[in-house]
């Protein structure tokens, strides 16, 4: 039984491929690039996170084109990124277009050509406010697209855990599975240290406040 | 008004083109290349398309992923292109699985950074028996996706005006239109003329035959 996991080596997606390993899947790792300034640190993060669980695969997959349609400050360089100021309601500018569908359609390809079962994506509630693509509804209209348009049997499942859990929720899952999070990577910013600031931090940093355990990596400020 | 259309540089593209610019839109032509044996000869005929209908744009997109994904005689070399052989039920070795999801998903992320308002993609009933993510339902599925994953407004519409056509009455709306078919290429082969007898050739021909038009290009026999 195997299945399709997108692990970016952040500490949402990393705690996905365990639980996706706890019920007994083989993972194909599927950790996509896009010219995000922290490539190669998110990549050395899914790496090793994807070894720890004896992935079956570990498939890398380059989505430069991302830059060419931009509007995203997670890859224009000029747009700078914001800190954390408060809940918004509007389309935050880390936002890249129909991101989710576009890895979800890749998952799903891959899922097929290689017989997996499932496609894990850890989408929560705590993107809602500003990625429509990360919404249950949407993730459900995807499914009906799978099934529609894969000739996979059996069909391929979108599994989605967290996807009525916060962060902090998800966190005290993964710290009963096991999760080594000091080998994960969340910082927007590409420093040495996480910066301590950004909104990924702040809502990390968050999450382990809220259950009282201390965040094993290293900030800025 | 501008539209993103999908434009391989095949003969149902390249008169999507010529419809989309007909009902008035501005055209930002999408161009995919993913390895395929006959890339060089489509990006020719896609940019002629393109600069003859005026396009605004011009973007092409490398989908070098699919040969990582694999499953498929467009892009894996190692099986071969197989002759026409008949009407056939199964899904055929050129299937890239899921692919249309793929390249709609893309095409949605450009339309919502261009402000594009539709996205024009040439699906049509002689597709259906061997690929699932070219029929009706399954383009009605997606658009639903589109509506829930993107922030767009005006929303982004899919357009398919050619979804319920068979391929001789889309060549005599392009004919009607003007397309120049001499500028397009279809062949599955990579050689100087078209081969004739791969399952492109041969679904070209019959169109061409059963509106009494001769073809413009030359075929090895």
């Amino acid at each position: 039984m195997r299945a399709v996991c997108l692990l970016s080596g952040g500490m949402d997606s990393s705690t996905l491929a365990y639980v996706a390993k706890d019920m007994g899947y083989d993972i194909i790792a599927l950790h996509f690039t896009y010219g995000q300034r922290t490539e190669a640190k998110e990549r050395t993060c899914a790496r090793t996170i994807a070894r720890m669980l004896d992935a079956v695969d570990f498939v890398e997959i380059s989505l430069e084109h991302f830059k060419k349609i931009g509007a995203s400050s997670l890859t224009d360089t000029a747009i700078p990124i914001e800190e954390y100021a408060g809940e918004q309601e509007a389309v935050p500018s880390t936002y890249v277009p129909f991101r989710n569908a576009n890895l979800l359609a890749i998952a799903t390809s891959l899922a097929e050509a290689r017989r997996a079962e499932a496609v894990f994506i850890g989408v929560q509630t705590g993107d809602y406010p500003g990625y429509p693509d990360c919404r249950p509804e949407f993730i459900e209209a995807f499914q009906r697209v799978v099934d529609l348009g894969t000739a996979a049997d059996p069909r391929i499942t979108l599994m989605t855990p967290f996807v009525r859990m916060t962060k902090a929720e998800i966190l005290k899952v993964g710290l009963a599975l096991g999760v080594p999070y000091r080998e994960t990577w969340s910082c927007y910013q590409n420093n040495d240290r996480a910066c301590g600031v950004c909104s990924s931090c702040h809502y990390r940093r968050e999450a382990f406040r809220a259950i009282g355990v201390p965040d094993p990596i290293e900030y800025e400020e």
